[in-house]
């Protein structure tokens, strides 16, 4: 099992406050201590970084959370090994271009008998079914649209579709971006909530820390958080319900 | 114009010293100001950092100098941009998966007409010549190669040629690597040296630091690297000449 953090936001803002509360799940709240990594789009391009030991003793985790890297989507994981043994081959998050696009995706779960799936295009690097089912996805993203659709509901509906496919082989909670939208599937555990103003104070629920999103917003931004379960304490958290689907742009949920 | 540099070694080495030298030309001692990066193998995966700043600058830069990612392959750049804006997308190095191994490209040079190539799998997510070609050069070997062949050489004189055919649209320094081999491609500067037992001393020639690598080392360590220009004083490094390649494999250069 893993814990995800995504973020979707209008304007780049840094997830220093919610990666401080993960990355504690990584080795001392939580037992999630086979690696991490956690990627920041800046237009159709992502900064990557993996590190196969835990998060709690990664110099390079330390380094991202001293240093603000602001992006307008973000995905993160911290993971306890299932599948494939702890090395970077294995550390989500996983990414491949497609339409020239760079797609990111996380995952939680097991999907027994992914590996029967036939694979077309792309190929994973390491053992992970984590890494065969983002493989597979794309490959029916990219056979059934050549190019990206005009119409974003119809690649999201498209990638729901596959999501309750895979579903049915174990457990697939994820988060996936494209560089515009961020996908969020909750197979059994996963949440959200969105900031806006008026801004208040939130307390992180894995470390002492508490920050006032008044001081470091302006009125119109707009930011929301998912994650495996809630970061911090005293806001209200929206949990997804079993085989949901959600959809962000620019911090906003789309209605489907 | 750009500056290169590549490692080949047959045991997990640091590349802080010669990094240490290339970071300096990102804004001191030399005019590559726009944007850096540098690419770790560990197994058939590779780390990847990417920054839009000028290295000499970069806390990403620093820290990667301070921190000790040891590597097999190593492929590093300094950007001075002649093609595409400065962004993360247009940053080197430019990876892409092929046969479930990670690959990874610097260019340093222009190619004139090359956009007017046809892609048929890979697509840049920047706007560089030097992505384009990279994307082109992929698709040549996915198609004539749908698996790795068997034989590397077969590879290598593939990759050969696509260089020279590339080489007649303008200039075109590279370093590239499929997780197993580094390959280099000389339009008009590329030059290397190999350090082996028994060691010495080198000194930078861009910052006023030395290393003695008969302390860093074991006798059984062979380590080559790669360079536009040579990084240290001391050392004999080789030239290569205009249009020629040079393949190596755990240090050791392959005799073609």
């Amino acid at each position: 099992m893993c814990e995800l953090l995504g973020m979707s936001a209008n304007v780049p803002t840094d997830i220093c406050f919610s990666f401080s509360g993960l990355m504690q799940r990584g080795g001392k709240t939580g037992p999630h201590r086979d690696g991490w990594g956690i990627g920041f789009y800046e237009g159709r391009g992502c900064r990557l970084f993996h590190d196969p030991v835990s998060s709690i003793d990664s110099e390079v985790a330390k380094f991202i959370r001293r240093y603000s890297i602001k992006s307008k989507i973000v995905l993160s994981h911290v993971r306890k090994a299932n599948r494939g043994r702890v090395c970077l081959e294995n550390t989500h998050p996983f990414s491949r271009e497609l339409w020239g696009s760079t797609w990111v995706f996380v995952h939680n779960g097991q999907l027994h008998g992914i590996k029967k799936y036939p694979l077309e295009f792309y190929h994973p690097i390491g053992t992970t079914d984590s890494e065969y089912a983002f493989c597979w996805m794309l490959d029916q993203i990219r056979s059934a649209f050549p190019r990206r659709p005009q119409k974003s509901v119809a690649l999201s509906e498209f990638i729901y579709n596959l999501a309750k496919r895979l579903d049915d082989l174990g457990m697939f909670n994820f988060l996936l971006s494209d560089s515009r939208f961020l996908y969020a599937y909750c197979s059994n555990k996963m949440c959200w909530l969105t900031r806006r103003a008026p801004f208040g104070k939130a307390r992180l629920i894995d470390e002492d820390m508490t920050v006032d999103f008044n001081e470091v917003t302006t009125p119109n931004d707009i930011v929301t958080v998912i994650a495996t379960r809630p970061l911090t304490k005293n806001e209200e958290w929206t949990r997804m319900q079993r085989g949901t689907f959600e959809v962000f742009i620019d911090g906003v949920r789309q209605l489907q």
